[in-house]
């Protein structure tokens, strides 16, 4: 069927459920005809609006497609497009940012209505009439079950090689039917290759030949060399201090960025080896850690890469498919295994107050940038859990270290590091007001820690300070100062 | 060995790891006899202070008497004592407050350091040479293998027919050596009824005889009636949706105090029946639910009873043995179980704003009340997860629910229902602009709400006001109006 047909299947108000996870495996073909429908009904002075869920990120093109024509009612759970973004921070879309494990199991749960239409990408069909993964797992496997009617394209630019690199758990339930998750190591596989698929669902076949849109990273700066540094000294401290594995540490998580990709690529710089990856995304530095033995095992739910990396993939992908598991999201980020494999979790934030509360999701406290997506269901459940940034952003405008945060998505109850090109806070059994100087002077950019250490001693020195000092007058001066003037300084 | 004697095993900066949860079997004597030791040390002129590891609370008078003579440097991971609170909120005693989930697994990794001494009170020693619990089980678990030294509290006052209604779980590990843990029903055992302890550790048994303190609870007054009401009447709609099983719902967890008490005692009004409990403390509502058939089995890691549901447990333990499973908390408030379990999470809370983030810890922000205990344990990964509060505090002076809470414990991502005496807020597939109105209209008292819908609507009105509307110069203006008037009116 044509795109454009098959578009027609979706009706307005129609909650709608694609694949794509951090841009992979975004179906192609089907959205652009669907946002070309929407735009031709609302010049006709129609409402066409959808609700639309996916595993986190899709590829920024379809984001802005269905953002620009105002199609999307709600958005779930996960975004990182500008257009999409100016929409939901202007009111005009709603957006429900979760934690990317509770996606399935609360549409499961029916806590978002029925899901009418499911429109996933495939590699292929096999003569079975089960379905080949395509370069993301994300919630497929449930948008699959539980939709009332099915799209695939079948999208024949993905290596029909890919096959056999997945592996789609069909052992979760409802409450009270659900069992352990019988996975203990990262390449244990407790599924099978391929989604099923019940035919008479299937309303809509549709071929593509098409690429992923790249995920475009910067060589790592000195910044992110300084925190790949800081990280990686952390570790060799505890090994030596008999609280990590020698030999292999424990599995790592990095999230998503320039950041992520300069730590896990400084592995290469280590002297560890055979080392196991517990993530949501795989970026390319992974793709040169395995290649040359640094990374024995790396789990993913999604591919996140270059256009060098996808032509690396691709042209090794025989070698590569020994060495990546690809899961469905509510597996790869979920609390029971996370916490078992004692994932050391390392994720990227906007800021930390003095006391080790995180904001990873608004800026200012009330422009949300992207969402919470994976870091929560890492950083609560993980060995170790590591928030790391630069100390600064905007020409050095914003400090990362901040006495209050007018946001928060991780608690101090959460938060056991912190790391900054200036250094590495280990806040670990720490009460808050042992936590503050540390943070200050390891964390925080010099010109920045005068200013946090007044606001601390002032705040100290109240009577009764108490647990966690703070002034609340000027908790916010850093924040209201840059909406003023342009510059926290 | 007399308790003077033991104590003296005690030395200063040691770790020392007790029991006790929810004031349940904590020691009796040891630790008085210590205090004692504390202040004829400081008196001397010596300087004499331990770390202190617990399940979370203990009893109020083993917590004072600590506190007074000023004997603990750090305490973790959780109190609910005025004098603690008083030398913690004054910042002469470190405290460091964490998920009690968290507890046993931090102490084995290491975080915590070497664990001196433990103290630990048990029921009774069987011939084989194990311990029978008391009424907490907590950490002990871990206190007895971690600890260089142990000291054993054997309480004659606790009825041996007490044995057998513990299950001890010797299956936890450190990565990459963790299992699934194989509990799929509340009632499931999976451990054994007896602590093992290697007995060249035990340096000192003290014989004690000495009853738990009991836990006051007040009759349940109007507001804790209608806050039970809006829950069960939420339970029944959920139902009705087909979103939670009619015959025995899901398994119900609630916090410690009145208000959890009251919503439990409820469960009699309505018609559900064997209904499963898993939580990490039973009041003596839980009893009643028990002996007329409307609960069918609870899991605990303690009993929190009054002085009547002391009497009562003791005097029924046969009956109630077959009903109550005392655990380890680390089980109790697994993620792994809670999740797997589907388990409805109900907790109280300081305060909510707007949007849902909530405040269980920080007065005005800064001074500590008690601790998070197992709330995130539950609320993160429950089937559906609530918070429950009288909508006012000290006389209508303060409201529990604000622009923006001074200090987040629970992040909007978690909180899905929010419940006062005036009304329960669904906030499951809502937009933080959505969630605004609802709570406001449903949750805060009538006379603090033109002040919160008027902030709403002035923050809504700013150009770009962004996901979550704020405006950072009010967002703590009631909590200023309170410090400065004693009043948030």
């Amino acid at each position: 069927m044509s795109a454009d047909d098959a578009a027609k299947v979706i009706q307005p108000a129609d909650t709608v459920a694609i694949s794509g996870f951090a841009s992979a495996g975004t179906p192609k073909a089907v959205i652009p005809a669907l946002a070309n429908r929407i735009r031709d009904a609302r010049a006709s002075g129609a409402d066409f609006t959808i609700n639309l869920l996916t595993g986190a990120s899709v590829s920024t093109e379809t984001e802005r497609l269905l953002a620009e024509v105002d199609g999307i009612a709600l958005r779930m759970p996960y975004q990182s497009e500008s257009t999409a973004r100016k929409r939901i921070n202007d009111g005009r879309m709603d957006y429900v940012d979760i934690h990317l494990s509770h996606v399935a199991q609360q549409v499961w749960e029916g806590y978002y209505g029925r899901v009418d239409v499911a429109v996933v990408e495939v590699a292929g069909v096999t003569e079975a009439g089960e379905l080949i993964p395509s370069a993301s797992v994300g919630n497929n496997k449930t948008w699959l079950d539980v939709a009332g009617k099915v799209i695939l394209e079948v999208n024949s630019w993905v290596p029909e090689a890919v096959e056999g690199m997945h592996d789609i758990y069909y052992g979760t339930a409802l409450p009270p039917h659900r069992k352990p998750i019988q996975l203990t190591r990262v390449d244990d596989r407790i599924g099978q290759p391929t989604f099923r698929v019940d035919p008479a669902k299937v309303v809509a076949v549709v071929e593509t030949r098409g690429r992923d849109s790249a995920s475009p990273l910067m060589p790592p700066d000195a910044v992110s060399e300084a925190i790949a540094s800081h990280v990686i000294e952390f570790f060799d401290h505890e090994v030596r201090a008999g609280r990590l594995p020698a030999d292999s540490l424990l599995p790592l998580q990095a999230g998503i960025g320039n950041v992520a990709n300069a730590v896990l690529g400084g592995l290469d710089r280590s002297s560890y080896r055979n080392l196991m990856c517990y993530s949501e995304v795989i970026q390319d530095s992974m793709l040169r850690l395995i290649k040359d033995g640094t990374v024995e095992h790396a789990s993913t739910t999604a591919l996140a890469l270059s256009e060098e990396g996808i032509e690396e993939l691709t042209a090794n992908i025989d070698f590569y498919r020994h060495h990546i598991t690809l899961r469905p999201q509510e597996i790869s980020n979920h609390p029971e295994i996370v916490r078992r494999l004692g994932v050391i979790a390392m994720n990227g934030m906007l800021e930390s107050d003095i006391y080790g509360n995180v904001n990873s999701t608004h800026v200012m406290g009330t422009k949300i940038m992207n969402g919470i997506g994976g870091s929560g269901d890492f950083a609560r459940n993980g060995y170790v859990s590591m928030f790391l940034s630069p100390s600064t952003a905007r020409d050095g405008a914003i400090s990362a270290i901040v006495p209050m945060t007018p946001h928060v998505d991780h608690t101090e109850h959460d938060t056991q590091v912190i790391v900054t090109e200036h250094g590495l806070a280990d806040l670990r059994g720490l009460s808050p007001r042992r936590r503050a100087p540390l943070i200050i002077d390891k964390c925080a950019h010099p010109d920045f820690r005068p200013l946090l250490h007044d606001y601390f001693a002032r705040a100290e020195a109240q009577p009764g300070a108490g647990q966690t000092p703070h002034i609340l007058g000027e908790a916010f001066g850093f924040h209201q100062r840059y909406l003023e003037t342009g510059s926290m300084r």
